[in-house]
């Protein structure tokens, strides 16, 4: 097979089969198709997209580009949530120990942040001790025993995506359905899951900026977990402003035990519970309400995630004792200029702050600081009078003004009353 | 600036800017853009295109990552001729020392063959010594001395185009308007000319099937040349079938010979001649027509050929003795199997055959055997007898089926009478 006839058979807008695609992924993994091939058809995917004969077969053909997990000696139901990111999105880390504690093994995968968005592998990590790079038995053995593993992938799984990640970032052919759905899809199938729930995120600090292009995502991925027997629902959730009250890393954690122990922002709550009953629907799991409700007020919940920060090597103490998390000595507050409700709360222009600060990364090779960030105090419907603090930035000593500058902007005051908007926007399943 | 920002945005539909062209252009001359990106901005570029702005910018970027001949020294005017490429093209080869007959400078820069089509440079090549390398020292020495040179271009000219060049074929994003044109017209630009007349062919064995996008790539051309000082004139003409009678190099050049000697086919010489008049025209040459008849009828034109020839190593004896050009010991005929007119005599299917025969290259580093090629006896228009010879290939011992078959293949015989096709469709000038 001829790498250049497929591309432009691509680029003409015909289809590639089975075989083709077989081929050309697995040429691409072993270095027979070059870098320069590949990002040629990523752009002509982006203009001429996949069917879905052709997803499917492209998310399988990177998926057996590796190892698959092989969970089945773990005797529960396995269900995996994946979020498409957001800023303030800590959801998975409440989540994974409260399904846990209702239980379901949760083998999550994660990433780590970039650009405006946080990534829940740096957020673990300003936990003391906590590693959340695992080898494959490791992984393993912690999901077998606590019921709950959080970490980063193996880089024996999907080394077609690792690589053709790397390539659509470094080629500017991120922002394509078909290639986003495929790679986040071939993923999740290399954890062996009985079941995965999508948080599509929409909004100015999401990722797909309107409703139209989330929901074909989500239904993209969910069309690839039908072709390959993996049940899928997704949520298409808020992501307007920032979720809960933090935006950092090791305030993310302190808000997410928070949330385990019912103390935990309305928003993020209602998040982290309506994403917990899909997964325990998912399982099978009766009455799934309930039984999240329970785990919640038990302290399971909170106890599964103390017991999984152990098995990971990080320090449960953290649980009541928050000042065994990194903090930033500083405090700067940002101030209503004028009184009236909040009608913008930009997650995006925060998200962008925030890694200014230090808290996220401008580039992959940059070092993440754990105990910056800002607490959002005001969000959207909130009434404000002048001087009221909006949010309050934790620093290092120095020069902040581009942080201020930033998160500032986030802020539109309007005289009119608003509306907290709606959280969860749709649901959809297979 | 960032590759992957000019990649978003003009896959995204918006126009990049002088500076940004200009630095993309040396960037990835250089190596800072990456060939993936490079690529992928190719791929951006066949789908969004460029703008005539961004078109003469683009173009000057190529022009200027390299050399740029200076042959102002030359005391006429210097016009040059290119052709987008055929089957049977061998229209520079009495081209050239035909104008340069008539007083106009000809610094030919041509260039090797691939695929269905031959190259004029490979052509050349099959004159007993004869040198199509020269350095530009000798280029301009033999420019001064003889008023023509046909050479392959120097390494040193417009260095980028060579690059982007490979990489378009390598990356299935060749066929863009806009990369043909700038890539043909950064070439011309670095050859100080004074005029240059383009023949671009249109059908079947032609690089442009229809004559809708002929004439968007000839405007476009002639729009680059025009931004750039440059006086362009245009000819569209018909590739529906091989233009003389011979496929091959060799027996082109001895094609070629007959025409500078009055003996030429006549569509051959129709299209040579029609574009000596355009390139005198654009020399300010009075009478052109005139001119190019007289420089044929007193062999002044032939014997710029054998100047030029010798002048460039070659064996200027091939112009009384054909004998001395290569040619492959067996012929296998193709005869018509039933009587009519030939509907169709297909350039693609015979540049295809002639290349399987060993007269052309299927891969860039695959060499040419200058002695095989096809005659073609029956063109469109001709009245054939069940069994007249309808072509005659000219190969070496062995298996030629494959060559045979393809090449059958081009005449289509009809029970009506056809026509020839017209031989120029339009003219285009600035």
């Amino acid at each position: 097979m001829n790498a250049v006839e497929l591309i432009e058979r691509k680029r003409d807008g015909q289809r590639l089969t089975d075989e083709e695609i077989r081929w050309l992924i697995q040429a691409y993994t072993d270095g027979t198709v070059t870098d320069y091939q590949m990002s040629a058809m990523a752009m002509a995917i982006f203009f001429n997209g996949l069917d879905p004969e052709e997803l499917s077969a492209w998310t399988g053909a990177m998926l057996n580009s590796g190892e698959v997990l092989d969970l089945s000696d773990v005797d529960k139901p396995k269900i995996d949530k994946h979020s498409t990111g957001g800023v303030g999105d800590k959801v998975s880390i409440p989540l994974a120990p409260l399904v846990a504690s209702c239980g379901v093994a949760v083998p999550m995968m994660s990433g780590r942040g970039l650009g405006h968005t946080g990534g829940t592998l740096d957020k673990l990590e300003s936990i003391p001790g906590f590693t959340a790079q695992l080898d494959p038995q490791t992984f393993h053995d912690i999901l077998g025993r606590v019921g709950v593993v959080m970490a980063g992938q193996s880089e024996t799984l999907v080394p077609a995506d690792r690589k053709l990640y790397a390539l659509r970032d470094a080629s500017g052919t991120v922002p394509s359905i078909p290639l986003i759905a495929s790679s986040i899809m071939s993923k999740k199938l290399a954890e062996d899951l009985d079941g995965l729930v999508l948080d599509v995120k929409v909004g100015e600090g999401a990722f797909m900026p309107d409703m139209e292009r989330a929901r074909q995502l989500a239904e993209t991925m969910i069309g690839i977990g039908k072709s390959h027997g993996l049940a899928v629902t997704a949520l298409i959730t808020d992501m307007s402003q920032p979720l809960g009250r933090m935006v950092g890393n090791a305030n993310e954690i302190a808000e997410s035990i928070d949330v385990l122990a019912g103390e935990g922002p309305e928003d993020l709550v209602e998040i982290t519970v309506g994403l917990a009953v899909e997964m325990l629907t998912l399982a099978g799991i009766d009455d799934p309400e309930q039984t999240v409700a329970r785990a919640l007020s038990s302290g399971a919940a909170l106890e599964k995630f103390e017991e999984m920060v152990e098995a990971q090597g990080g320090d449960p103490r953290v649980v009541s004792d928050r000042t065994l998390l990194p903090s930033a000595p500083e405090t700067t507050p940002i101030e209503a200029e004028s009184g009236g409700y909040v009608a913008e709360c930009d997650a995006r222009s925060i998200g962008l702050a925030a890694m200014r600060l230090g808290a996220g990364r401008e580039r992959k090779e940059d070092d993440i600081d754990p105990g910056v960030g800002i607490e959002v105090r005001k969000k959207i419907g909130d009434q404000v009078s002048p001087g009221d603090v909006l949010a309050v930035l934790r620093h290092r000593p120095g020069d902040i003004s581009e942080a201020m500058a930033r998160a500032s902007s986030a802020w539109v005051i309007s005289e009119q009353p608003t509306k907290r908007p709606q959280l969860i926007h749709e649901r959809i399943e297979a």
